[in-house]
């Protein structure tokens, strides 16, 4: 599958002829295989405009499109406008517009000028759309014909226009304000006799998507109703734009990324790994970790208003990582459970008296089994009775629970309408081992009251 | 969006007025909703089949095909072999094997006769390929065309045999020996000119996966090339079947849901969260927290050993948490940052060097800057030299390990063929705890040797 190419040679070589060779095996790869070799070459943004500039067919303004973006914000400052005006308007509008957002403000002004009117207005338009919404991602580019045409005639139509791979497959109908009436599928209209009018067979229930809508939901959308394209529509239902199923595929990849970092503690960064900047990516680490040393020492507070329970019994200590570890665990599995369940719409709101109860019974369950184990740990290693008793009971009470918190913390979230994923961090998990240990200790104190005292 | 549908009153009305606008109602749904209302409605078995054969059109057969496997399986197990059979013949192929596999052996020797010889050699062809692998989630429906067809020809041929929507995107030209040989999208064949010969346009440059790839592999083939469909082909190059767009969304959500229970300790399961009965919920979950309990154990044992120094210096005991907290958070980052690169290929085994360099500058940069931190705060806080010292540098020490072993662990788990993913998971950073630890009780008897002996 990879056509990993070691273009080190290409970029060292005097000698016209290998660099020829080089060019000519580039050529005959397809455009992401190019866009992959230029990214593992580290060549500088100027070879990549060069070795782009050599290779000169469609492809190489296939495999510019295909770059990391912040390869391609590079390659745009260091050529020139009138160079790179074409790579530039090869691309699809979505991403030119986010490409131009992101170089410097002169590189912008070089260009722009040079961008065709209607294309211009095109990165006008979607310049306005939030990031992270339906407006952000879709492309202008789409196939729009009369409901009074033929299926011939469309078709005809359709040539002419000539829709690019990604957007030909769905057909959109409008009425005369440019509200969206229907949709055709090309299978559709192949399947359909010539001379049917559109309006007859176009699906005038359709699925589309308003321009705010979060591009999370838009995926889920796509994956429910197994679409290649959906349109976006305004509130009076004009058609705005369309998205496509690559876009999806590569947001549900990126948000993948984002959850992951979310969960590891590393403030969310798009750059591939090598390509962050080591004082950025020292940054993005550093701010959390920080936050949640100074958090984590709420634990130490606790212990230390705590110490004179253990001078009288420094045993206690030793089973702190074990209470905190299994609590932390479990909150983290009732939390992503619930965080996973909701986002995929299997879990709502109005579940959360549902959630409740069976997150109750699973934290006995889990804290009585659990429990129980743990003093026959310290019953049969320790043969401490009342240590045993201790830290099963404080083990039962941690975990119910911080298993509760994981459970419900997310379903309260989403309905003070902040992100239910946020649970799923280490924040979370560092405040309920704080929780954990506060229950530990006032169960020891209690105990040891009871059968010392 | 969501057309959410009380059907409790359907399935309790006596009264056949109300019972048929409520079918009605369905009827005008899109597939996907009325699956939707059927699984929200908790439903029985039965009355999910009654309710589909009065729904009646061919919107019946696709809203079956879009339950989940759980409630089809229960559906095919109450109804009979006769009245199911439309439902299955109606499924995807690689969606009707994975039923198939699903149902009680009976069940399955019932339908199995009943369904047409054609179909039936497809299940067996489908039956073999393990799961997980690009041969177990490809369709066998796909549209296949001579290269010696005209365009119109083509055209032709492909409203006969009326493929449906998600397969008729791309057609694909084989040998005798049914060795692929080159594919034609549906968009290039309307754009060509009628007489024009498939062998002249058709694109012999393709990617393909073979039967044996791995589905995420598979994903991000779909995502590097912008594929709405890939052929899956053996090692003759022999074209078996297709895998189609949207199968690959489900895979993404599904193994996206599968990496979140791995990192949260959960034996992976692919119900939905309500649908997971109670004890087999608390299997999933109390497996993981036994053996997490037992691992931290070995943290507990490590402070057995250290006893002596904690009955000298009982305050080293209150920054346990904080030291573990904060080693585990680092080494999760470096771990999950080093995880996702490699599933997204921007790092490989060879970088194993680069990636050590980069890490151990890292960790001593992060170490430093947050030992300094925790310095302060324990100077300032017990105005205790020592240990603020101790507690300093076994930050440095143990922030350093566990960010070595967390970006190491991939590489290395990869290089041995295991699975990268496993390091995310918490059984590694209770492992990394207890190092942490170790080390933490090493530098303490280090330090208050030197200053206090």
């Amino acid at each position: 599958m990879t056509h990993a190419l070691n273009l080190s040679q290409l970029l060292n070589t005097a000698d016209a002829q290998a660099r020829k060779a080089e060019i000519d095996t580039l050529r005959n790869l397809h455009p992401s295989d190019i866009a992959e070799a230029l990214e593992e070459s580290q060549a500088l943004p100027t070879q990549v405009v060069e070795i782009l500039l050599e290779v000169g067919n469609h492809k190489a303004v296939d495999a510019f499109a295909q770059l990391s973006i912040e390869t391609q914000e590079d390659c745009l400052e260091a050529g020139n406008a009138q160079t790179m005006l074409r790579f530039v308007e090869n691309m699809e509008p979505d991403d030119r517009v986010d490409l131009l957002k992101a170089v410097d403000d002169e590189v912008r002004e070089d260009i722009m000028p040079l961008i065709a009117q209607a294309e211009r207005n095109a990165i006008r338009k979607l310049w306005q759309y939030a990031e992270g919404t339906a407006g952000a991602v879709m492309t202008t580019e789409y196939a729009m014909l009369s409901k009074d045409l033929t299926v011939a005639e469309a078709l005809a139509q359709l040539r002419l226009q000539a829709p690019n791979k990604e957007t030909i497959y769905y057909i959109y109908i409008a009425d005369q304000l440019r509200r969206l009436i229907g949709t055709i599928s090309l299978r559709d209209l192949i399947m359909s006799k010539p001379h049917a009018s559109l309006a007859r067979i176009m699906e005038t229930n359709l699925i589309s998507v308003p321009h705010d809508m979060d591009i999370e939901e838009v995926a889920t959308v796509f994956s429910k109703y197994d679409l290649l394209a959906v349109p976006v529509v305004d509130k009076e239902n004009r058609l705005l734009g369309i998205i496509t199923v690559d876009d999806v595929l590569d947001i549900m990849e990126a948000e993948s990324t984002e959850d992951f970092q979310r969960i590891s503690a590393v403030v969310p960064f798009d750059e591939e790994y090598f390509r962050r900047p080591f004082p950025r990516l020292f940054w993005s680490r550093f701010i959390w970790l920080a936050v949640l040393l100074f958090t984590s020492l709420i634990s130490t507070t606790i212990m230390e208003a705590n110490q004179e329970a253990l001078h009288q019994m420094i045993a206690l200590s030793f089973f702190i990582p074990m209470v905190m570890g299994t609590c932390g665990n479990a909150g983290t599995q009732s939390a992503t459970m619930i965080v996973r369940g909701m986002a995929l719409g299997e879990i709502e709101i109005k579940d959360l008296g549902r959630v409740f109860r069976r997150e109750l019974l699973m934290g006995l369950a889990l804290g009585a089994a659990l429990g129980l184990f743990a003093y026959f740990r310290v019953f049969l290693q320790d043969h401490h009775v009342l240590l045993g008793f201790i830290v099963a009971s404080a083990l039962v009470a941690t975990l119910l629970t911080a298993n509760l918190i994981g459970a419900m913390l997310p379903l309260i979230l989403k309905k003070i309408k902040l992100d239910p994923a946020l649970t799923a961090g280490p924040f979370i998990a560092t405040i309920i081992d704080a929780v954990g240990i506060a229950i530990y200790f006032k169960i020891a104190l209690l105990l040891m009251g009871t059968f010392q005292g």
